[in-house]
């Protein structure tokens, strides 16, 4: 078939989702990613773009600590609230159960079947963004999210994003294993 | 529920999977990475953290550009193959149909239903890996996995990974509208 070429601009793949913590001004908040990703196996850190106005960046800078928390599809609604309404115009500490773990400065949501908290990296400037480098410390979960000791990811029914259409997505179908299916070729 | 502390080595969320393209000693070469993401909207920077054994990253230092392949899941086996095994070992320019783009050095693949061409923008030392930044530059897809000119996920059929369980899989269902459903809050 033939190629044609679209929009530059964009990044038409599907995007994990979390939403970001950090405490500012000694209240938790939280905005929502979809630009991040892991970044070194050891140590185990991941980095985040995140708009160099945003709210959540003071309290990274401040206590050196943050949060990710990954939201079920029954957490739409907030997690797209997050994305939209800005720390600086509305107080979300009240949005969520709230909860610290080891780090102690890093608010985790309860809601969230997964919340990682993580020590501050390293910034990278990124022109229109910072990339926030965390090294991942802890992550939390509970028993009723996994099968045979292990996180399914069916329970956890964890929040995807989309461009260009802009939709929150669930995961569908398992295609094949990892590291594995390769091997009959 | 009660909160336990997992293992914090993992990244157990759902990952997008592309296959990282660049020409080495005259070939081109593919391998699989799901640890990338859009790291600057502008310019439009995308990063991908690349093991800094990989075979590909020869092509991407020596000539400068590299190309991001989206495959669908019909393209399963072939996407595992070229994560389990290194261009060192195994050629594997016949794999796929290749075609070049304007960048003129950036492997891409028909098949895929989405193909990007980047020069590299910039190598981070991340321990383990490099965090390769490129910038894109064009975007290749085709009108039949279009509706009403938009490109369409279900169309596309992207395959993601996930962890801890090592699995392929595709998107579900749309949960809702993002930049709308939080309004209602």
């Amino acid at each position: 078939m033939t190629k044609i070429e679209i929009d530059s601009g964009g990044s038409p793949f599907p995007k994990p989702i979390a939403l970001l913590g950090s405490v500012v001004k000694g209240k938790p908040n939280f905005f929502t990613v979809a630009w991040f990703n892991r970044m070194s196996r050891t140590p185990n850190i991941w980095g985040a773009a995140v708009g160099k106005t945003k709210h959540t960046l003071h309290g990274i800078k401040k206590n050196k600590v943050f949060s990710f928390n990954f939201p079920g599809a029954d957490l739409v609604v907030k997690t797209d609230y997050c994305g939209i309404r800005s720390g600086k115009d509305v107080d979300k500490s009240e949005l969520f159960d709230v909860f610290y773990g080891k780090l102690g400065k890093a608010p985790m949501i309860q809601e969230c079947p997964v919340t990682v908290e993580c020590t501050l990296h390293k910034l990278i400037d990124m022109s229109t963004h910072y990339l926030v480098l965390g090294e991942v410390k802890h992550i939390y979960s509970e028993e009723r999210f996994m099968t045979d000791g292990v996180l399914d990811q069916k329970k956890l029914n964890l929040l995807l994003f989309t461009n260009p259409a802009r939709q929150y997505w669930t995961l569908g179908d398992v295609v094949a294993n990892a590291y594995s299916i390769g091997k009959t070729l």
